[in-house]
C-alpha cells in the first residue's frame, strides 16, 4: 500500500509500505476513503513530538470502509463504513470506564496512539487496534467530507472548548483563535445556549468564517480586544473563554477577557511555559481547565450532523487526492494566508 | 472605643477611635465578643494590599452580640448572637444571585471589605453592612471558639479547596500547606468521603496537626514528596491537589502531584505570577480552579460543628486577650515556628 511516512524532522514521504492488517483478535484494517491533516501532524513535522520516529505512518483522522476483522471483533464486519477517531479506547481500564479514553492506560497512557505510537491513518490502509469501543458506525445521511471533521477538530472544539467551559444558556463566551477548532467551538457553543459569541483572531478570512459559523462579534487580535470584548459584557469579562491557539500570549489573552466566576477553557497545544499572572488571577474565582479530546461525543455530534444542525463539511476548504499529499500539506501548513481550514484527502 | 487601627506597612496600634455606629438602615453594630487574626491581615501590614490606607481598623473575622439595628434590618435584634464573616454580601447583585457574594457588585467588585475597604472587626464595635444577609445567627450548643473559625478559615478550605475540587467519594486528595487553611480543608474533605488525604508541609509540627485533622498520611515538602505521593497512588498521583500556601513553588508542588484528569485546587494568596509548565500540562486534562471564599457555606458549616462532625475548636491553639493585640500578631506572624494554628483573642 501506499502511506505517509515520517522520516525525522521536516521530512515525509508518500511511498511503498507493507499492507497494514489485522495482528491481534480486536483489530480492523479500514481502507482510507478520507483523510486530513491536523496541527498536531505540523508540530511533529517541526519535530515536536519526540514519541513519533522514523518510519510512522502520520495521521489520526479518517473515514473507511472495513476491509478485514479480527476474530474477536463483533460490533462490525467487512464493508461497514466507520469513522476512525484520533482517540483509542480499550474500553476496559479506569479512564475508559471513567469516560475518559484521552488516557486510556492500557494504549499507553495517551489514547492519541495513530500517527504517534502506532501507524496512522493518512495512507490507504489502517489498522485500527481495540475497533468494537474505539470505531464509529456513521448513519446514512452523513457524509464522508462531514464525518471526517468528527475524527478530532469538531470534537476537540466541542469537549475541550464548550464542554469543559460549561457552556450554559445565556452566556457570553469567546472564543481566542479561529482557526479549524476555534471554529469547532464556535460552530458547537449555540448547541449549549450562549447568547453571544465573541471570536478574535489576528486573521481577516477566519474572523469572517467565525461569523459564517455562529459567532455574533468578531474582533481583530491585539491591545483593543480586550476593551472590544468588555464592551459588550457590563464591563466584567465574558463567562467562558475558549482558547484555541496555544501559545502564552494567546491564553493570557483568554485569561484577561473573562469576568469573575469565569471559564478559561485551553484547547490550545502549548510547546512552553505561561507565566500566569496568579497575583491577579487568585481572587477572580476562575476556572482553568485543558487537555486532550476524548472523542467520546462522537455519537452526539453524528446526530447534529445528521439532523443538519452542525454544517460539519463547511470545515473543508480544499480538496486533494492522495497523491497530491505534499500539497495538501503545504496548503495546511499556512492555513491563515491560504484561506484554508481543513483540507480533504480522498484517494 | 478600642480597635487595631492600621498606620502604613508595619505599623499598627490599638488605640481610641469613635465608636461605631448605624449609618445606614441596613447596617447593625456588633459588639466584638471573639475575634482571630488571618494571613491576609500579615499580607496588610507588609503593604501588599493598597486598597488599605492608614486608619483603617483591621480583622475581617469576629464572633459577637449586636447593639444596634438599622430601620430595615428585619433578620436581627439587639442581644442576638451572631457571627461577622469574611464575606459582605448585598444579597441583590448578579454574583449575590448566584451565591458568588466574593465578587458583590454592590459592595465595591470584591465581597471582603472588612478591614479592607471599610474598618474591621479587630475592635471592640464594628458596623456591619447588609446586616441581614451577611451575618449568621448561631445556633445553641456552638461555642463563640468555634464559631469564630468558621468566619473565614474553615469556609475558605472547604469552599476553595475541597468544593472547587470537586472532591468525590473514593478519591485521594493532597493538602500542600498544612497552615490554618490547609488544615480547614483536611478537616472538611472526609466530608465528601475521601478515601485518601495526604498533607504536604515543610513542617513537623504541622504534619502532626495534619495527621490529627484527618490526613491518612503526611509527607515532608521537597524533592522526594513527589515519589511519596506517586508511591500511594499507583504511580498516577492524586484526584484532588489542593494548595494552600500561595507561593510559586508549592502551586507547582500540587500541580506535580495531580493525576490526569484531575483537579488543581488553588487557595493560596499569590504576590507574584507563577510559570505554568503548560507544554506538559496542556495534555493531562487537569482543571485548575482559584479564587476568594464566599462564605456561603457557614449554614453547613454550622450544622456540622453544631452535630460534633468537625471539631473547629481544634484551630485555635493560642488565646488573648484585646490589649495583648499585638502579641497575638507577633505569635501568629510566625505561626509554624510558634506551633500555632489560629489565635483566639477576647476582650
Amino acid at each position: 500500500m501506499k502511506a505517509l511516512v515520517y522520516h525525522g524532522p521536516g521530512a515525509k514521504a508518500w511511498e511503498d509500505v507493507p499492507d497494514a492488517t489485522v495482528q491481534e483478535p480486536t483489530d480492523v484494517v479500514v481502507r482510507v476513503d478520507t483523510t486530513t491533516i491536523c496541527g498536531t501532524d505540523l508540530h511533529i513535522l517541526h519535530g515536536d513530538v519526540a514519541a513519533v520516529t522514523d518510519g510512522r505512518i502520520l495521521g489520526h483522522e479518517a473515514v473507511g470502509t472495513v476491509t478485514a476483522v479480527g476474530d474477536a471483533v463483533r460490533a462490525f464486519a467487512v464493508g461497514d463504513r466507520v469513522l476512525v477517531p484520533a482517540i483509542t479506547q480499550c474500553g476496559r481500564c479506569e479512564y475508559c470506564g471513567r469516560g475518559m479514553p484521552s488516557h486510556c492506560q492500557t494504549v499507553g497512557g495517551i489514547g492519541w496512539i495513530f500517527g504517534h505510537l502506532i501507524d496512522g491513518t493518512q495512507a490507504e490502509l489502517v489498522r485500527v487496534p481495540y475497533a468494537d469501543t474505539s470505531l464509529y458506525a456513521i448513519p446514512e445521511g452523513v457524509t464522508d467530507e462531514q464525518a471526517i471533521f468528527l475524527a478530532d477538530a469538531l470534537p476537540t472544539g466541542y469537549e475541550v472548548g464548550v464542554l469543559a467551559g460549561r457552556v450554559r444558556p445565556g452566556d457570553t463566551v469567546a472564543v481566542v483563535g479561529a482557526g479549524a477548532v476555534g471554529l469547532a467551538a464556535i460552530l458547537t457553543t449555540g448547541l449549549w445556549g450562549a447568547a453571544k459569541v465573541i471570536a478574535v483572531d489576528s486573521n481577516k478570512f477566519r474572523l469572517e468564517k467565525a461569523l459564517e459559523f455562529g459567532a455574533t462579534d468578531a474582533f481583530e487580535a491585539g491591545t483593543d480586544a480586550r476593551s472590544d470584548v468588555l464592551g459588550l459584557t457590563d464591563g466584567l469579562g465574558v463567562d467562558v473563554a475558549i482558547e484555541a491557539v496555544g501559545y502564552p500570549e494567546t491564553l493570557l489573552t483568554a485569561a484577561s477577557l473573562v469576568r469573575p466566576g469565569g471559564r478559561i477553557a485551553n484547547i490550545g497545544v502549548h510547546g512552553v511555559p505561561v507565566e500566569l499572572p496568579m497575583q491577579d488571577m487568585w481572587i477572580q474565582n476562575l476556572t482553568l481547565t485543558m487537555g486532550l479530546v476524548d472523542t467520546v461525543s462522537i455519537p452526539t455530534l453524528l446526530k447534529m450532523v445528521a439532523s443538519g444542525r452542525i454544517p460539519a463539511e463547511r470545515m473543508g476548504t480544499h480538496r486533494f487526492t492522495f497523491d497530491r499529499m505534499a500539497e495538501a500539506y503545504e496548503v495546511f501548513g499556512n492555513a491563515a494566508a491560504n484561506s484554508a481550514l481543513k483540507v480533504v484527502i480522498t484517494p
